[in-house]
């Protein structure tokens, strides 16, 4: 499409391209070749619907591969599988004539309760960042757009449509904005998806500074920005944000409110020009994208489905070695996720899947022991007492006959789901009635979770093994099966942390706010970065995940290359039996920071697989602009010079060897002015002497000398501003302070 | 003087009312009888400079009786000695022809780390409230005005001149205004001093909304407000905010600001009319007051200093009952506290006390034992390895010879002080490792403790007792050998929790801030409200202290006075064997509360004196206005309706029992907009039967049977926004919600 094209619309069809034709499909424009592209919920596999459309995963849908979602495919930290996953789902999009699949998400977890985490990849942006680039970029190879959503600060579904999300500069940089700018940056999606909440007050919808200043204009975004369904609010006011498509359609009512808005000249006819021009150029692009000839591979997905789940199960606690298990073992299957599954959240990202594996019939074709099945506890809302009592007898008698107990908990689906959030991090207390009636009567147990969100572990000291298989997607049992008899040696580390107690949780006390308003106390502080700064035990730390095999971690070496990227090298070898894969972490720290920083916070991490007694080199990177922080001074981002510390790590509580890198400063120019300090003034190379000197005349050593022994007289005059000395009584000059300001040259000083 | 009297001055003189002559006194017009007065500073002594002036407390001054700082008599909790101690402030002020005193100080103990928090009393609202409406009644019943300071939000003292606490609207009424509010409204103080700090981005001392809409209008304080010296940044700003002196004098500099603002337009002539006469009516009503015959009773007001600060020591741990000591005990007194005290901090309060007692001659005076004395340490900043090893000699020996170790420990000066904040809240390790060693050679130890803020008490388990002292002022010293001895049963609590951990602590990750500014992310939760919210462990919780006798609680009963106060009424009994003073607290929560709410609220207290015996009754009056929480939809103060739980308690973790009281609530009225949600208009009495027939039409109960069992569609619904129906693309004409919006009355509907 050429500008000559867009000049061919009338405003009419500029505006009619900027709204859903319907629920899913944008506009077509007949007369000028555009067709009408579909749109499909994701971000884990397709969700096509049938029929009349909605956004809640209400509606009967096309069958597709559910593949893990984020919350466990994040915890395989592998970004080979992702882009290989992404691909995937872009195939069957193909297939489907699908144009355009809504995800990947790349929120970031603030509290464990948000009922859509497990849509989202970690408390941490660069690990949500590079995961979500790597998801992006399948999807987009097979020439199908992905939509990063939900930008931004949407980490909470309780009034998620209107809430305000308070959050202070730096960590709206720091950790909020990061990882979308890293996947903008990085996999260049085609589509950024607004989110439905506001943001210091702003809608996501309305924030021309979100949409436009930060997106298009810092991060070279040049795609269509389309709205959460039914996230706009003001439609003129959000177009001139920069939100290109609403979505869905809104019949006609929001087309006429921006014809209305240039005729009474509110709005520039322009700004529909642009937007128009956005659209139409994204359904050139899913035009020129080859045909696959279908149907759908099941098999294969199916397949790249269960290895992605392989990969995506924690072995969070082994004691004893107890896994991996025999397959001539006795083993008693409990729980009735292991017959039917948790494997998806509920909403908008729920899929129907092509097929499903139960965990039970999965162990049951491996193992050549016995196997038996008792469900233990049923999820229901309301089940008679008499019920559970007989459930729980059949799960002893189960255990007590086998030599090893593996006991599925989980969430049950109504505990969690887009569109509101959790009420604690609890698993249900009969189940957790039924695990303990099952370890006293056989101590060989093994925990099987399943759950979107971070449960706390109150059992943990009572069982030997824990595998926390978050939601796994269709092939979640067969995985479970692979990872329990070891086919498959368990990778995975844990993406967010899991707490000892709720209570110690860093959001605990302003998550979800009120009155439509929610203050992000904690500030840079969000998971690992809370736990580490209060020094808080945790359950299990962020970056956490058992072996079947044991690692060794050589000696590290860091260079610096051209540009300021830091590379730390190390050689890691498998010192166990089995061949096993060791996500290496690698995190930063400055002792010297003159601002806060986190104690320690990840900056690259590499997954080395490796056969037994195999040794490799792993070399990370650290992007120089990872190393920065947002100066709200210059309202910029800023490298502070100094000797960074980079730990080598098994998880953000195993540090394995640390090296130091002096890194360069950015120059920060923060301009002198009456209300900088003295001490500011003082530190200038210019001004400083002058003032120094003029100090000395005037006040000489007597007041020093009348302070009690030691009182630091320096600390309190360094934040006098010295514009201010005049009002104090003393005898300065004002017109004398504006010429020792007027001395610093306009040349930058480096911090 | 009259409105004719204002008229009278010309602009000029006007204007040189509302600066000071120099830098304690206003200016004098000499043609219209209006003499100059002083004002010094404050707050728990006067600190009336001799020679040139300054605000640090480096000058030389007239000597004053220096009565306990807040942070000691805080913890006496007695209404009634610090109205008296105000009262002897006030007559020494008279003698000293002084007007004004500038104190006494009610801000908020935000951190431990606060260099000044000695100045305060707690951080809780309420004791900072009732206690400092004691210290303004008695010092303005002497003809003296006090000055409320620092108001407000100033709670830390880096970058004191610039910084911006960054605050919500709930903690800023509800935590940090509230003791404000009640010293106004109840002991309407001649003068509030505006703070050096802004508010959200506002200099306190150019906040119209702070000064003039909360301060006058709200809470009628019909005072002046003065500004803490050196806080007006620009003078026109702030005499439009309604800050009506300024000190110290600016040498004209302001005045001839105010004139030019006159002149050119830009500020009416008629704000220098309401400031000047704000001005001179403080100085006729500080020349109404009736003359004092000195010279002052040094004897007197030393004795009173005595029994206050007495009265403030905390008996924090007395592990098997060794205080009080035998006077015939063989007692070895340690540390050079004991013989140069630290008995007031540093900075613009710093007093030149009449007399100074020193522990160790009080302790002699009283003792029929052998009483030896070591210092054991140097309080110096630097000191020679082998000076320190012979004064740790000192003292084990003198322990080791003694029955008894009273080991004085304590903050050096340099640690804390007006214009910087502490690094951490530990002793200073040369101490602790005296106290080991003195432990080790006798464990009967006794800890005595000067500090102006909070120190951790990691020796705690290693000795059976411990005196926390703060800062007692210049009869400390007898007030220590009183309670050693037992002359006095100590009955101070705490007003500040003592946290186990530095890291526990609410603000540990956002104080001071950074750039000048500095973020309340903990919100609401201050103090034991975050310990309590988190369930975290303590070394002492708030409201904790011990006695010499033991204090039974009788059965609480509550009754609902006109008005809607709430009175508890129990007896206390003294079950011990010696006279003492039980201070009881009472805590307020409502368990079905819909907005956030600390666990437990002190909102009211008594100190009950009782013989050996005695049983006295105790009312506990909560004013219906403590109850309120401050509601952002309709700004303003809201008691919500409810069972309200009452615990009376011996301390914030020691309940003793618990009343329940029924409390209306307030009436609410938030208009229903396009903003309201489902929920909000479903809750409509008028409204709500409307919607929720409409839906049933619409949607029936298709979608509930679609979703997984047991999610709770209505928790999706309930937050969206009635007037985005239409902008996702349901059939719905937005006129028909305008239209079900006012079908809404406008009476009040009750929370």
């Amino acid at each position: 499409m050429t500008s000559q094209e867009i000049d061919s619309l009338t405003i009419e069809e500029k505006a009619a391209l900027l709204s859903g034709a319907d629920f899913w499909h944008t506009a077509a424009l007949e007369g000028h070749g555009v067709p009408s592209i579909m749109m499909t919920d994701g971000p884990h596999g397709l969700r096509k619907q049938r029929g009349s459309g909605d956004h809640l995963g209400l509606g009967d849908s096309v069958p597709a591969t559910c593949f893990p979602p984020a919350v466990a495919m994040g915890s395989s930290w592998d970004v080979d599988l992702i882009r290989r996953v992404g691909e995937a789902i872009g195939t069957e999009a193909v297939i489907e004539d699908v144009g355009v699949v809504l995800g990947p998400g790349v929120n970031i977890k603030r509290s464990p309760l948000c009922g859509r985490n497990f849509e989202y990849f970690s408390e941490d942006p660069i690990v949500a960042g590079v995961l979500g680039a790597a998801m992006v970029d399948g999807i987009q190879s097979r020439g199908v757009g992905a939509s990063l959503k939900h930008f931004a600060v949407n980490n909470q579904e309780t009034d998620r449509m209107r809430v305000s999300a308070e959050v202070d500069p730096r960590p709206l940089r720091e950790i909020y904005l990061r990882a979308f700018g890293r996947v903008v940056t990085d996999a260049r999606p085609w589509t950024v998806m607004c989110s439905y909440n506001r943001v210091n007050g702003v809608y996501a919808s309305e924030d021309r500074w979100l949409l436009t200043t930060v997106l298009r204009e810092e991060w070279g975004f040049d795609g269509v920005v389309v709205s959460d369904w039914g996230a706009v609010d003001d439609r003129v006011r959000a177009l001139a944000a920069g939100l290109d498509l609403e979505m869905p359609g809104s019949r006609g009512v929001s087309t006429a409110q921006l014809l209305a808005a240039v005729a009474d000249g509110s709005l520039d006819e322009s700004a529909l020009d642009v937007a128009a021009a956005r659209v139409w150029a994204l359904v050139e692009r899913t035009g020129a994208r080859a045909p696959v000839s279908g149907p759908l591979d099941v098999d294969a997905h199916h397949a790249l489905a269960r290895e992605a789940a392989g990969r995506s199960i924690v072995l969070l606690k082994n004691d004893g070695g107890l896994l991996p298990l025999s397959p001539d073992a006795d083993i008693a299957v409990i729980g009735a996720f292991a017959a039917d599954p948790r494997y998806q959240g509920a909403g908008s990202s729920m899929i129907n899947p092509t097929r499903l594996d139960r965990a039970v019939d999965e162990i049951r074709a491996m193992a050549t022991g016995s196997v038996t099945y008792a469900a233990g506890f049923d999820t229901a809302v309301d089940v008679a007492e008499s019920d559970a009592a007989r459930l729980l007898d059949e799960a002893v008698a189960a255990a007590s006959g086998a030599e090893v107990a593996v006991v599925f908990l989980g969430l049950p689906a109504r505990l969690e789901s887009e569109g509101y959030d959790r009420d604690d991090v609890d698993l249900p207390a009969n189940q957790l009635a039924v695990l303990q009636a099952v370890v006293d009567a056989n101590s060989n147990t093994v925990v099987v979770l399943s759950n979107g969100g971070v449960v706390t572990l109150s059992f943990a000291a009572n069982v030997p093994a824990i595998l926390e298989g978050w939601l796994l997607g269709q092939a979640g049992g067969g995985a479970t099966a692979d990872v329990l008899f070891g086919v498959v040696n368990p990778s995975a580390k844990l993406t967010e942390t899991i707490p000892l107690r709720f209570a110690d949780s860093p959001a605990y006390l302003d998550f979800p706010g009120e009155f439509s308003r929610v203050r992000y106390g904690e500030g840079l502080f969000v998971g690992y970065r809370w736990y580490d700064a209060r020094d808080l035990d945790v359950a299990h730390p962020f970056g956490h995940g058992l072996s079947y095999t044991t690692f060794e971690y050589g000696p590290a070496s860091a260079s610096t290359a051209a540009g300021g990227d830091v590379e730390v090298s190390l050689t890691v070898t498998n010192t166990g039996p089995v061949a096993g894969r060791e996500i290496v972490q690698l995190y930063s720290s400055l002792p010297t920071a003159t601002t806060q920083r986190p104690p320690r916070e990840l900056k690259a991490f590499a997954a080395v697989p490796l056969e037994p007694g195999q040794t490799r080199e792993v070399v990370l990177v650290v992007r120089r602009t990872d190393l920065a922080y947002w100066d709200v001074r210059v309202d910029s981002w800023v490298v502070e010079g100094g000797t960074y510390s980079f730990d080598v790590a098994a998880s953000s509580r195993d540090v394995r060897s640390t090296v130091r890198v002096e890194v360069a400063g950015d120059p920060v120019a923060v301009p002198l002015s009456r209300t900088s300090s003295i001490g500011e003034v003082l530190a200038d190379p210019a001004a400083g002497p002058i003032l120094r000197a003029a100090m000395a005349e005037m006040m000489g050593d007597a007041p020093a000398a009348m302070m009690p022994e030691g009182v630091d007289l320096s600390k309190l005059l360094d934040s006098f501003p010295i514009g201010r000395v005049a009002m104090f009584g003393a005898d300065v000059d004002p017109a004398m302070v504006d010429a020792l300001l007027a001395a610093r040259p306009s040349d930058d000083a480096e911090t």
